[in-house]
């Protein structure tokens, strides 16, 4: 299959999802050796789950059909520029490359909030929108501490 | 409870995810109306999940318990600062206020990459350790328009 091809059944499959109900018109699908191992679509408002965007749904089922938890020697192919949730989830997940269509700013001009949040992830976050405060470091750093010495850990 | 009574749990659940190895030293819980509705771990490894932090994990319970795709009203603390992905997460899922206890420098010191990962975000595409480039940018537009034109939809 061609990229035009891949990128054209995440796009077919976000067409449908609009017209299923199920949530966003955003879709993506997973490749590895040239084959399709994962698909994904927006299930937000289908599932009452807000991390259900196509990415993180489309990153889970390539994990569970590949057994692992790295998309090492994958192809990432998204309806649109992944939101920073999104993105987060594949530097986490480690595709090999990304391939988007829409942009943060078309998903801006039809009310979605990437943009926004992409602008809120670099302010100090005493000027964040969602109010942050930091309570009880000393008692948490002591669990860094135990994971740093745990000698049988599964390193992520 | 008070709010060092909640974030002590949270600590409490981190240290006994690291003694069942499910995966890192995190935890998060959410709390609606002075009570905690939904607990969550670290189960990357456990489940071969890349997304399964522990903010997610608890927005996903927390979801599922109100049975709603928002958490108005709701108080979240987690055991470290949370990296872009949940971050990202924790804005589509909109509680009032999140509590943090580890910073992502006290994360970056014990080998995780949350503090890259935000520098990466902010970075031009084109300068990103994961190559992103993209595709069809025209045919994918086609399914915003249905979207911005569907009449039923359900905003989220």
């Amino acid at each position: 299959m061609t990229h035009n091809e891949i990128m054209g059944e995440a796009i077919a499959l976000s067409q449908h999802n609009i017209e299923d109900g199920n949530g966003g018109p955003f879709a993506a699908v997973v490749v590895k050796d040239g084959a399709i191992i994962a698909r994904g679509a927006n299930h937000v408002t289908a599932e009452n789950d807000p991390t259900a965007h196509a990415e993180i749904v489309a990153i889970r089922e390539a994990c569970r059909v590949l057994g692992t938890f790295q998309l090492t020697g994958c192809i990432v192919y998204t309806t649109c520029e992944p939101c920073p949730m999104c993105l987060g989830a594949l530097y986490w997940a480690r595709p090999d490359r990304i391939y988007y269509a829409n942009t943060r700013a078309d998903a801006k001009a039809i009310g979605f909030d990437d943009a926004f949040i992409y602008d809120e992830l670099v302010l100090p976050i005493e000027r964040r929108a969602i109010p942050m405060d930091q309570l009880m470091r000393d008692e948490a750093l002591a669990t860094f501490d135990s994971w740093k010495h745990k000698t049988d850990k599964t390193h992520y």
